[in-house]
Formats: C-alpha cells, structure tokens, sequence
C-alpha cells in the first residue's frame, strides 16, 4: 500500500491497530515514519554535537521559534542564511512555533484576536506574536516544517475555557495557511506548514477542532495542548479523539510526548512524529532508558558494574564505556557525563521508533510493543 | 642522532638552541615529542570524549592520583582493571602524584617526615599521603607514567623554606624510588616513575635539587612548583637551571605550564613535556586559542561571523562550525558551547607542539616559534 503523495508515502499500516510506517519527504532529506524528533530548542540538542546526531541516523530536529526569535534573533538567522547553514545541520528542521513558550510565561503575557504580546524571559522586552509574523520568523530560520501559532489551553479547563481557546486557535491557524499559501519561500527549499488541534481534554471538541484544520488543506497535523498535566488515560483518548478524523495521507504529530510506552501507545493510536525533552533532560539527571530497562545511573548498584551502557541501541559510546565510568562521571560532574547519557537515551529513543517501523512493516507490531513496554519500563536488573 | 635507550628515543636537537624532538616508548603507545597532555582530573578532559581526542591524535593525557584516590577509589580502579579499561582510553597516561592538590588544600593539610595528612575536599575525611603508598595507588590506577610525591614550594618563600621543603621533596624521591624498584607492575604493563625538581625561584638550589634526583637514576625528570604566581621570567630562569643539568637521554617535564608562547620558550630551554588546564578551562570561559590568534567568542565582534573556528588546528567541528554558532551557543548557555571550544583549544595546543616538533626537525624552530608567539597572542582580527 503506497500513496504517492509528495509530502509524505504511507508505506504500510498495522492490521491490528493504526500504527503506520510512511516516510516524509522533504528538500533536506527524507523522514522515515515513526519518527522521534531531538530537542533542539536553540539551535543546538543539549549536550550533543550534531555529528553524534548524523551517526544516531538522527532523520530530523526540532528547533523553537520563541528561543530562536529571541537569541540569535531573525535578523542574524537571515544574514547567516538560515539555522541550517548557521548550525551546520543539513537534514531537516521542524520549528514549532513558540505557542507552548509563550503560554508557559503565564503572568508575561496578554492574548488578544491579534495574537499574544509577552515579554521576553531574556530581557523583560516587549513582543508581539501573531499568526503572521510567526510564519515570516520561520521563513527566516528557514526550517522545513513550520508550526502554526496556536494557545495551548492550560490544563484543567472548564468546557467553556476549552472550546474559546479552541476556536481561537483554529481562527489564528486559518490565518496562518493563508498567509504561509501567499508569502515566498526565503532560501529556495519548499516549506510545509502544520496546523495544531487544542480542545484540552474533551473528545468532542478535539474532533471538532481537528475537522475544521483538516478542511483548510494543511501539509500535516498536530495534536497540542497535551502532556500538560492530564491522565494518561485522558492523553490516549484525546490523541484517538483527532487521529480518527486525520486524513490518512498526511502526518499526525503528537507534540512533547512522551515515555517510550506514551510513543508506543501513539503509535498504535495512528501517530507518525514525536518530539519530547525527556531524553535529553532526564539524561542530564542521570535517568537512563536502555534495552535492557531503566537506569538511575547515580546509584551504588552501578559502583563496579563492567558492563557495556547498552549494547543494542546504536550509539558506539554506549556500546565502549562502562555502567561505573558513567556513575563515576556523574559523581565526579564531569561534563562527560551528560554528553554520553545524553546520547544513549537520545539513541533509545531513535532505536525505539525505528524498531517500532520495522514491526509494523512486518505487521508484528502489537506484540513487540507489548513486550518493549514492559522490558523498558522495568528497573535494569 | 637517535638514542636508542628503550623508553626515550632523542632524534634531533635544534641547532640554535636547546630545543629537542624526541619519542617516548611505552606499551599503551609512543609518545613524539615535544608534547601536551590535555588533563584528565578525574579519569575524564572536562568537556572532551576520548574518541575527539583520539581524533586529534593526542598521545597521552594525565590523570590525578588525589582525584581519583578519592573517587572512584583504589578499590573500585583495581576492581575494574586499572583506569586505562575503566574509562576505556588505550593510549599512555601519567598520573600526577596529587602533591600539588595536596599542597593546595592548606588549612586541611599536615607535613611530616612521614608524608602528608590532609582531609579529602569531598567529605572531610583523613587519609595520609606517604612517599610509598602514593606509588601503590599509581599501580592501582595503571598509570604509564608516576609521578613522586613531593611538597609544592608555596610562592613566595625565603631561601630558607625554599630550602627545608626541597630537602623534604628530595628524601621523598629516593623512598619513592626505592618503593617503586621494589614493588611489581600490577596489570603487565610497564609504569615508569619520574621525579619532581623544587626550588622556588632560587636558581642554586633548583640544580642541586636536580642534580640529586638525576642521581636517583628516574625515567625521566619533571620541574614543579612553577606557574604558581611567579614573574614568567623567574620561571624560564629556573627552568633553564633544572634542565642545564638533567641528562640529555631521558624526558623532561615542565608541569602546569602554561599558555602557547610559555611552552614554546620553554621548549626552547630544552623541555619535552607539557601538562596544563588552561586550554580547557579558558575554553569553558569562551577564551579560545587559534592559529590566527586571541578569541573572546562571547564578544559582539563575533555576532554574524559565518568564518569558521579555525582551518588549521586538525579539529573538524572548528572547520565546520562558524564562530557567530560558538558565539550564540555561549549566549544561549549550551553545553555544545564547552565542547566545541575544548576542542578548539586541546587541538590547538597538539598543534602547537606537532608543529615544533616538525620544525626542530627541520632545524627551523626559532624562527616559527618567534612569528607563532606573535600570531597565536595577537587578538584575531
């Protein structure tokens, strides 16, 4: 079963369930779907070189509007002819569009119909997003993907709260396709455009939402506006909620999730692309995830341990250095420390979605997942 | 002219001055030198994985026996085969004798004949440093090259203390070696011991201090107690009076100095071996070493510079990388700032010392170490 939509191919779904294996398809290279999306905020994923991203098979990152808006800023982006020339990454960028931080600045900022004024975390400045100008400053960092301005509704909601927000968020997301359809490509490679369904956490107004961004013709669509609180029960149900009214031929996004059950779960709920700091932030903590279970790399247990971090995931680091070298880095706050952390756990993660495409290409990917979750859940024994 | 002693080879010296190219043999790798070894406190170059020093050819690094006496600890070194599989680097490592982190320590330390007590900077905890027990924990640690324990001459200090504390430095030698003659390898690899020369910045008693190691038979002789607040002339002074009288055949090590021109006019004076924290540490400061000169990558010079690092250097990430991206990722508080400057500056000192090497071969090292001091210390333009 192929589609030949140029955007994206679906190359096979699961007969059991609605996970899918596509593939996305841009100027910068090609995405294999499920894909898990490193977190690169400001322009860099924390603590990794992009050299270990390219050797991970690192198929696409993300970087984030608001930070990037703020430092280095648009206007030096432009002149070094875009965040991929700038940061020296040649395969694709996902940006999102600074909604989630500039809903997280809570007391700094004002909606309004036009978009949202805040001030700057950085500096107390004054600025005005709006679903114009947001298009434009993504125009400038020159990613491939672009994300729409939406508010992520804060969580609880009461219905009320959730549909206005909602419907907010769906005008602002008409006023983006129309201004991304009119305003030129700034570095000569094409540029897609994602709308965002909110609707916290009630069914109907997921669907709705959903429906109403499907109708204005978008590249792809995101789930937003979860892992903000709710159950996890609830996040599944919100995340079938919209997949079941996403076209087939486009790619569903659910945004800053999660653990790798949450993306197996996703997965299995029809979810292509991930992306989530939990790799890279619980890394810098010492929580690893590996093959072989979960790892608080501080404790005694890994005092003597000779054993390889993790054989299995891809990361030629993991597979040199020993379980005690790495506590002992971390004991000692050796800047070491978080870099290999960092890429085993960003390594899982792409070892994770890979594997999970294979299987569902096999048609075996109810049972892998099943049996991933468990072993990846539990402590390493 | 090639010696053939079996653990340092001498293969030219420069015909205008004292400078010397030479090969150091141990059974993890030979050692051209004049070399820097970047420094590995605690079993790890802050910032740097071994594979980039690999990359860059670095022959050697150092550790430190009060760091990693402290952590991981003998116990746990000894259990996991000595440092050299612990933190899986296959190359030499010379171990300082932790005399000069126990000379920092001041308040929590105690001088006897004996050795030195101290409390651990960890956790207040007393242990004692002996001439011969310090040669046990560097056949735990596996090092290639031990250094003695020794008494850092504060600075300043009458002749008197100079004196006493040399006398001190110098009976702690011949026990060390003693020890050291005595006691057997403890992983199959040889370990050879070097001697610490002290003195102060008093010229007669630096070279009777030398002359008695030198009659101690050592692989090979350091200087210490220098670069610790001393005019830089005083420290060429009594680097010249230290290597005047140590033997042409064996190594000879300048320890903790310093910036490129330092270790160029000490090469000069007949020096082989350099260890030092400044190219680290600067670089976690946003100071950078290049081939064409001075960087304070912080500064707004740099803002829109799409230049890249540094050409020369041997290091791929300052090839590829520009210095407006080094610049944002120190605004932005990146820790791929700190790696991508280590790099810069360990492979700029390998260079430093790869490059003197050549010219010492080629009989022209005075002239390019004058026209490199002047470069390497002018502000990039």
């Amino acid at each position: 079963m192929t589609d030949t939509n140029s955007f994206f191919s679906l190359h096979a779904t699961d007969p059991a369930g609605m996970a899918r294996a596509g593939v996305i398809h841009t100027e910068h290279g090609d995405i294999p779907t499920p894909v898990f999306m490193p977190v690169g905020t400001q322009g860099a994923v924390k603590a990794m070189d992009h050299r270990s991203l390219r050797e991970l098979n690192t198929p696409i990152i993300l970087g984030n509007t608001y930070h990037l808006y703020l430092r280095p800023g648009v206007e030096t982006l432009s002149a070094m002819g875009g965040l991929h020339k700038f940061s020296d990454w040649d395969r694709p960028i996902l940006t999102d569009s600074g909604g989630f931080q500039v809903f997280s600045l809570r007391e700094l900022r004002k909606m309004s119909e036009a978009g949202v004024e805040f001030r700057s975390h950085l500096d107390g400045s004054k600025h005005l997003f709006t679903a114009e100008n947001v298009v434009e400053f993504q125009r400038a960092i020159g990613s491939d993907i672009f994300m729409v301005l939406d508010e992520c509704t804060a969580h609880p909601a009461t219905y009320t709260e959730a549909r206005t927000s909602m419907e907010l968020t769906t005008r602002w997301a008409k006023r983006s396709r129309d201004h991304h359809l009119q305003s030129p490509f700034l570095y000569g490679h094409k540029q897609f455009q994602f709308a965002i369904g909110q609707g916290s956490t009630y069914a109907d107004l997921r669907t709705s939402c959903m429906q109403e961004l499907v109708g204005m013709d978008f590249d792809g669509y995101a789930i937003g506006g979860l892992s903000v609180g709710e159950q996890a029960e609830d996040m599944y149900a919100m995340t079938e909620a919209s997949t079941q009214v996403m076209p087939m031929h486009k790619p569903r996004y659910l945004m800053g999730v999660g653990t790798p059950e949450n993306i197996l779960r996703a997965i299995d709920l029809g979810v292509d692309m991930f992306d989530c700091v939990m790799p890279t932030r619980n890394a810098r903590n010492g929580t690893l995830f590996t093959t072989t279970g979960r790892v608080n790399i501080k404790n005694a247990r890994w005092k003597q341990g000779d054993e390889p971090i993790d054989m299995l995931c891809g990361a030629e680091s993991s597979q040199n250095y020993s379980m005690a070298y790495l506590r002992h880095l971390f004991h000692a706050n050796e800047i070491l420390g978080l870099m290999l952390a960092t890429i085993q756990n960003v390594a899982l993660y792409l070892w994770l979605v890979r594997t999970a495409r294979e299987k569902i290409l096999d048609g075996t990917f109810r049972p892998w997942a099943a049996e991933t979750i468990e072993k990846l859940n539990a402590p390493r024994p």
